[in-house]
């Protein structure tokens, strides 16, 4: 039954709302009041709405779309992950919901709009919803084996949301590769009709960067959120903060190094490796990385993010796998850096650091855990990570092309039209 | 005098800007700081200017005059609260300006600019700024009964602000009603010349979708902004969020479906109805209407809303009510339905919650009231302030047809040109 | 050599990046976390990067520009005044960064932007890169002279941030005047080819808006960051609330009445002379200046500020004074303006305030310092940074003008095209 065109299409969105609904009334409850003071909510709850949504309108007939999905997907995420979430942690089969459990399924939500990121303008409505939902649950569950189970140490969540999300949205894009895509390439390793549709219009990139901005100033409160000490929170929020800046003026010299009209900056870079530098230090910034490390951080992440949109993007695209925002460039790699610094880290941690506060963002080595055995977990947790992102991803995209799902055609990529009425 | 296009124009406003400089020297002194970490102003201050100013640049000829008159309005509208609210609780003919009065003033604003959205782009700048400074003493007198008379609950403001600000709108769209708009109609039940400005443009529904996101993003704080306890305060932040992600998601589904060309989302819907959420929840977000509840609340929030602008809208329209925004529908309605909520669940109070932390919200039932009894006040201050908001809103718009504050005629309408030197 | 079109035009900023890491890693550590409530960072955060940057789109073709030089400059200077700023105050040659450091860094960044808004579109990224290291140096060591050697008291900066940026930006603009902005000015007082470019189109003033109004909605947030009492804390925040809303509502009113068609609004005004009443009040904010003090500041500000666009810019383009944004007007003569304010609250200080809450806002009168003594200094404080800001940026546009930082030609004024890769 074709869906695209009939006041039905999203009525099984409407059947899952009122699911949730039942759920909510059964398992959740109001949690005490003593995470009330929860620091960085508000901020993230920007970042999600406006900073994800505004980042995506730079295609020039696309941003109906980007905002309009990323409400619609954050909206259902948010109220999915919160029960997904705790499914791990309920008590008496309660879900005790505070305003930090809020704030977590804010940051859970950014995984799945990662991966709305990487199939923008290329996954239909019942695709990317689809998407969401099962996606919601499997990164639920990789986070609990990061944190609960290996007992990594990722504050700012760089391995289970950064990571995650590029490369499930990877791995989706590897299964909804079509022959198409790969045969009669154009320039831009795009295709015939929508090809014009795949880049930006003068307005459509100031919009972006909207987005782009909000999510650079409120990255601190993102990656310091869910810190446990005032020591720990200040250290999250320099490191974050001093690492942003540097990774933005090392991107602003490498596009212009880098372009093909050399000395010109490439609003791509400007908008997206500019938030490597966030990216990169996600998983270490609550850690003793020093100020001078923070910045060194993110230098690395501005050219490993710029190298990434200029030659390996391009590379990827012309084998069909498709990533619209070039979100491997801004969280896969940078996410995996991250955890590659996590590993070193940790393995640093020396023995008298053992129970003074140095030691106190790892939690498993004040219980005991070797500074080598905590680096061991690091690891398991970012390549774990990287393959249930992978696998399961890829298989989402698989069962995501089934009909029901009503695949786009070519021709109806990158286009508003077919999703909204237009003025 | 036609003061049109004279330099002395708005000498009046400067007048008025005077006169509340003298009674500010007079009355008004810096309380104590006890309430200086009041939650919720920056973040109502954002929704305020930002939220609403964005959302209604909507119209393709209307964005400069929608900022510049949101701002305007605001701007003198806050200094005038200030002195109206505090009127009844002045102590020796002094009132005191803490942090927390700025937050009740930014609130009470949102009444007029509410107000301001029914009437956008139909009423002159003369016109909106007498109809501005009237409905701010009455919407003061009112809010007043509501909470010190009446004492009934409604922390969110969805009875004194929202249901009292779209139903002032209408009593004044009811009054400035002109023979014209009902006699030769066209499609979309507007009128001749500026017809085709009566809509947006891809750029300014963008633009528009930046106030619709940060109000969305913001209105836990704006539910929760007065609350009392910790406790009280998370329960309005959690009911309002996950009110607002229900009635979202139903919104986006009700609007494919109920398109004229089907399966297609409608601007309209998705920058106003994804709102109602707030509004619905808003006279009861500081009670135990539990999280499946504030779901419901939330869902059915889209649903009238939805209903009301596929529905609704075009009728009033058809017999001259005019609603640019739709206010009738994003506060009017869902205003209404959340007083309806507080009646019920002030009903529902049970004897063993008296005294417990159930019973906390309601002031007068711990001084003795019955469910009953504050469930029967919670009833006449709805109906007290949709009475008091048409009638006097009736009477400020007749009053606005004096030729003094020079109404538009019809070709004059949705038009930035009137207004402001364009580039 | 030229740069120009090279890929290494920006290397030079990458090695000050790679020294900067260097310095940090020698110099900077973790401070100690009491002060990590500091209020007003995140809101000074979103001034600075959103609130410039978008203000500054508000030329038709320059928005590109706009927003990546705000974001570039900035990111480099913040890093750079954490050092700079800190050179006065390190312990055992170890600079301690806490929270509060960064809002400092951020408050020091608007000095430069101010500056940058006086060259919008005149100067080339690499003399803009330039001036911003040099102008970042001398401010710190001006605002050292202002807090800790005169010690004068100036909160929100208007001293040593306003009118510094503002008048660094005129000396230098004064430097790069060249003979042709005076030979054959046009009707706008500028130049030949790119004289259609130095104006707006109808969306970058919208985007502009967005810029504008963030920066009013967090300029309390701004001038109250750095007090040190909650009472000095709301004052702080109730004063500047009510001079911004004055400052707009004058505004407003004077644009219409001296508007070439009188009774139209320009937005010139309308974006800048709203905030001028943020800048105004910016160094007495703290003091006992009454809520009606407050409204009076506010309305000054407004009257000053749009007389200035309206009078004296057209004056000083005239004899070749650029100063794109009319920083003069909203940053310049407000700043000044608050700095006399600042002698006047200093002078007007009883001896039965000494000791009491009035005097506390003055550090050195607790130590004994006479009314009259610290009105002295506030002048000293102010005369002293007039002198060094319009001097020392007239050398630094002097130096700017050597051929290794390639001026801009007329022809090239205003036009994204030479700095970025357009769609």
């Amino acid at each position: 039954m074709v869906l695209k065109y009939t006041a039905i299409k999203y009525a099984p969105v409407l059947v899952f709302q009122f699911i949730l609904m039942v759920l909510y009334f059964i398992f959740v409850r109001y949690g005490g009041s003593d995470e009330v003071n929860v620091k960085g909510f508000e901020d993230t709850h920007v970042m999600i709405f406006i900073g994800f949504g505004f980042l995506m309108t730079f295609l020039k007939k696309y941003s109906y779309s980007a905002l309009g999905f990323n409400w619609l997907l954050a909206a259902l995420v948010i109220q999915w992950a919160l029960l997904c979430q705790s499914f791990y942690h309920m008590k008496d089969n309660t879900i005790y919901v505070t305003k930090k459990s809020l704030l977590e399924a804010d940051i859970m939500s950014a995984t799945v709009l990662i991966t709305f990121g990487a199939l923008l303008g290329i996954a239909s409505g019942l695709q990317l919803l689809f998407i969401a939902i099962v996606e919601t649950a499997v990164a639920c569950l990789n986070i609990w084996l990061v944190s609960d189970v290996f007992k990594a140490s990722d504050v700012g969540g760089s391995i289970a949301i950064h990571t995650f999300g590029a490369y499930f949205g990877i791995g989706v894009s590897m299964a909804l590769r079509s022959r198409e895509d790969t045969t009669t390439p154009t320039t831009n390793g795009n295709h015939v009709a929508p090809v014009n549709l795949n880049g930006p219009s003068y307005v459509s990139d100031v919009t972006a960067m909207i987005g782009s901005i909000f999510l650079w100033i409120y990255w601190p409160s993102f990656n310091s959120g869910l810190t446990n000490t005032d020591a720990e929170y200040q250290r999250a929020v320099v490191n974050t903060y001093l690492s942003l800046a540097a990774a933005t003026v090392t991107t602003f010299v490498l596009s212009a190094a880098l372009n093909k009209y050399p000395g010109r900056f490439d609003m791509v870079h400007v908008q997206n490796s500019t938030l490597a530098g966030g990216v990169a230090v996600g998983s270490v910034c609550n850690m003793h990385i020093g100020a001078g490390g923070a910045v060194a951080v993110g230098i690395g992440a501005g050219i490993i993010s710029v190298l990434g949109y200029r030659f390996l993007t391009p590379k990827l695209t012309k084998i069909g796998i498709l990533d619209t925002c070039g979100v491997n460039n801004l969280h896969g790699m940078p996410g995996v850096y991250s955890g590659l610094l996590s590993i070193l880290f940790a393995a640093l941690v020396t023995t008298e650091d053992y129970g003074s506060e140095v030691g106190t963002v790892f939690e498993a080595m004040k219980d005991g855990r070797s500074a080598g055995g905590q680096a061991l977990y690091q690891f398991i947790a970012l390549a774990v990570t990287l393959g249930i992102a992978l696998v399961s991803g890829f298989l989402t995209g698989l069962m995501s092309k089934l009909s029901m799902f009503e695949s786009l055609k070519i021709a109806e990529r990158y286009d508003d039209e077919i999703n909204w009425e237009l003025p």
